[in-house]
């Protein structure tokens, strides 16, 4: 429906449109962005080892749900809607804590660790209420890169197809990010962005640098290519290497040196700086001393909340916290480009309800891969893109 | 409509299910609640002894309406839409007064307290103008329980089976709560509670005490059979008089002697407490020397307004009033039950847009009477209960 | 569709219906109002010397626009959507600036004052992007009285039939107008209001005086005629000027003398006070030594700025700055009347929801003129007026 807007683009023009406007504003498209995409597809929730004991939870929210993530004691990590099954208060009212049992604060319904209903009150009167049927409500749970994921919808799509497919499209080969093994790094530093822009607004600004001279002045000194306007992210489907500039000894806010290199790197991976996308709401950055990765949490069509993780080799974070390594000018660079980006989709997005943005903007060669986000988008919510509407006819037209 | 969503229930259980979580949600269904429950039917609305002399007056919110509630010079209580006839202008702009007349401050429109329209600017050179027809528009009231009742249908349901039936219903025999000679007693204490749930949440909260073990410790050492979970309204059609413990003296928050008794009760209602609910938004609770009555105002489908008042003994309140007597341990206990119980009500309202609330709840034995209730609210939107569904279904395939 | 609800108005009265109260507080409306009125139509939306140098510019909101209004180089002031060609970015992210050139700040896309693409990085190795389609989109100017005025359809209301001649058709004769040199004088004074109510409440209370006895004392103070009701603005299509009261001696918060008085006025304007509309949004009120312009800036169904200035003589005005001339007893009196106006259509906006409103409210003969207005909102908005609708049944019948 929303491709009716659309004008023709300009006859020769080597502009690409993006969605139109309303994409970005209707909170009815929100809502679909929610159940057909954040509802059904993987999302990356929280460090693993933030859940350091069996007992340890905390919430998070993934679409329009509140979800228990806890470590249980003979399985893992496991994660439940945060939804008493029998008056459906909240289980967990608070974002973490430590318990042997998940015990409803209502009417005392417990739940083991691992899930089944395991007492009541009067429950032994209740003989024919079947505790596995009335355990809590599970969700798909997988580990990968230090981070659990979770998945809502009751058939998952395939993890390594899912995830580490889009990584593999992005990074070359799933190896070279192997090289960093982030599942090993601790993490240094959190930083949780609340900004006021749709979700799509967040992945277009990351997928391309053609904004880095404009609003990167640090980013730019250290890598002087971004000036250029050429992302990591390029279109031929393995990403881009970006060098450091020949003065620079580290990704740092100044160019100085960094921490302690992860050792396993490549050569080639040494002095540079990747990135990529695992959508819908992951960013991964890799430099050769640490790796950031960002995760996102779409709150409504216009606001978005992101938490920025800078994770480095466990011995680096332990002297972080004994208070001998300060890695504040390592943080301070991206936590710079966070806010510089996040600024732009703010002011971005309210001119996305426009009459002048009715039929979306216009991306210059250096975006074009962002399109297929843009064919990814109208495809997980069973649209065609207005391109292919355009090819069809006139294919048609020609028969 | 909202049936479709339902499970059937697990064969065999001994649990019920609750409406489905959209029915606490959904503010198209919170309209058609204000538009077919509380604009249809009569609500306790404010104690009559608060308006003591003609032209005082106070406005109360009923339904999606603004109502002037004030003491006529012939007609005893009235009841208006706070709506100038002219320009439609709120009469009164602040919450209580006095005054001879409801006058509108926009261009001066005057009205009796009788309602008809005596004066307005020229309008002795308008003498077509018919001062009954522009007289304020009324509802109807009722005084009962020393409350003031008004109902904003054109024809209202009978009081007398609509109300006291319900108490009937309720409380055995309307004579067994005539004995706390409700109307005479007076108010030594009003606390306002604003509460984030749905106001069903709390009607069913209140009809059961399968919680009190849970979250009532104050409330269940002065009422130890509460911590069996059985509530004071059963399902039998019969109120049930909760016992106080032995070593209790009195309804306080540490189990002391209250204060004066309300001399006119029964022997069985003697270290009692009865509770019952007055469809659609009030409740009576009685012990011994005070009475303690809520009123529900819903302002959302995920925020209701609760008024509790303590009711005394007049000579009691005169006491409080003067300084010689304090039933801050009275009042302590109720208060502190109305805070635990909103506090669940709050914890459990976000639950109820979750998936894994799509087909409701459960409904424990002890719990089951609150089907009834489900049964009314079913039957007031114009809707058929889930399981009278599935009966007719069951009957006419076998027929 | 609105027009359903309404009632035959009560056979012989001398009073006439407003629209219904669904009118004032339905969001859907407004939106309709949004796009068929304040977006089709002239709104005047600041001072033209408030731009004194080419490269000053302000943004503005018309409709549900943000446009930027700019003294361009070579072609006066103009006006463009504040949204970036490209990725959509607010181009001016503050209120006010001066600039060489209109530069987004996200890629840095540079628009020339006059609107046309002039830069963008790499901008040379796109040869096919035409710089005139990727300049900004325009809308129409027009200066008059010394105010921007600015329309977003494509084709505009023709100024001259849709402006001038609404100030003909109120004001009597253009030319009285000119009298006072508005596009001349200068801005003494700007005060802001953010009222809590529809913007039809607004003009319907500038258009009638019924309301002056009740809530002006000191404007009938000075203006004693207005304590009878009849508004400046009349129903005979020529504007009534107000007289002073004997002991007036300027129009000023206690009658006292005012500043100097503008040369050009007519004898028959002196001692005089007349008001007039231009719908949709503003408001001309004019007094011998000083003129005040109120421009309305809707923003939602129940809530609208309204934005007030005071014009004076230059040389006035040069002496306010100098701090050597005290204006605040004139700019007093009207600043009153507005807290007073605004605080009516405030307590009037609730009631526009009120089942007892459903069919609008009633205009007496003083505030006939005010269904002009009305039979205006119909029309823009496609609809027929209620009563249009009843000849129409009733001619149907009789033939």
């Amino acid at each position: 429906m929303i491709i009716d807007h659309l004008d023709e683009p300009l006859p020769g023009s080597s502009l690409r449109p993006t969605p139109p406007g309303v994409a970005y504003t209707d909170p009815e498209i929100f809502t679909q962005e929610q159940a057909e995409i954040f509802e059904k597809q993987w999302n990356c929730v929280l460090r693993a080892d933030s859940l350091p004991q069996a007992g340890t939870w905390k919430t998070v929210t993934v679409g329009r749900e509140e979800i228990i993530v806890v470590r249980t004691r003979k399985a893992g990590i496991a994660a439940y809607y945060n939804v008493c099954r029998h008056r459906g208060m909240r289980i967990c009212t608070t974002g973490e804590g430590r318990s042997k049992t998940l015990k409803c604060g209502y009417h005392a319904w417990t739940y083991a660790l691992e899930g089944e209903l395991v007492a009541a009150p009067n429950l032994t009167s209740m003989p024919d209420v079947d505790q596995e049927a009335y355990g809590l409500r599970p969700v798909h749970v997988r580990e990968w890169l230090g981070y659990v994921w979770v998945c809502l919808a009751e058939e998952p799509p395939n993890f390594d197809e899912a995830v580490l497919g889009e990584v593999r499209t992005s990074f070359g080969e799933v190896e070279s990010i192997d090289n960093y093994g982030i599942e090993n790094l601790a993490c240094g530093e959190t930083k949780t962005y609340d900004v006021q822009a749709n979700w799509k607004l967040i992945i277009e600004n990351f997928m391309e640098c053609y904004h880095c001279a404009t609003i990167h002045p640090e980013l730019t000194e250290v890598i002087p290519e971004f000036a250029d306007g050429l992302a990591s992210q390029r279109k031929d489907g393995v990403v881009h290497g970006a060098s450091f500039g020949d003065e620079i000894t580290g990704f740092t806010v100044d160019g100085s040196s960094g921490v302690a290199e992860i050792p396993a790197i490549a050569p080639d991976q040494e002095r540079k700086y990747y990135a990529i996308t695992v959508r819908p709401q992951v960013f991964i950055n890799t430099v050769p001393d640490h790796v950031i990765i960002h995760r996102m949490f779409p709150v409504s069509e216009s606001r978005t909340i992101v938490v920025c993780d800078w994770l480095f080799l466990p011995e680096v974070v332990e002297k972080i916290n004994a208070g001998t390594l300060d890695v504040s000018k390592s943080v301070e660079l991206f936590h710079r480009v966070n806010e510089q980006d996040f600024e732009a989709c703010e002011y971005t997005q309210p001119s996305m309800s426009s009459s002048a943005y009715t039929s979306g903007g216009a991306l210059v060669p250096s975006e074009h891969h962002i399109s297929e986000f843009h064919d990814w988008w109208y495809a997980a919510l069973g649209w065609r893109a207005p391109e292919q509407v355009r090819d069809e006819q006139t294919t048609a037209a020609q028969a």
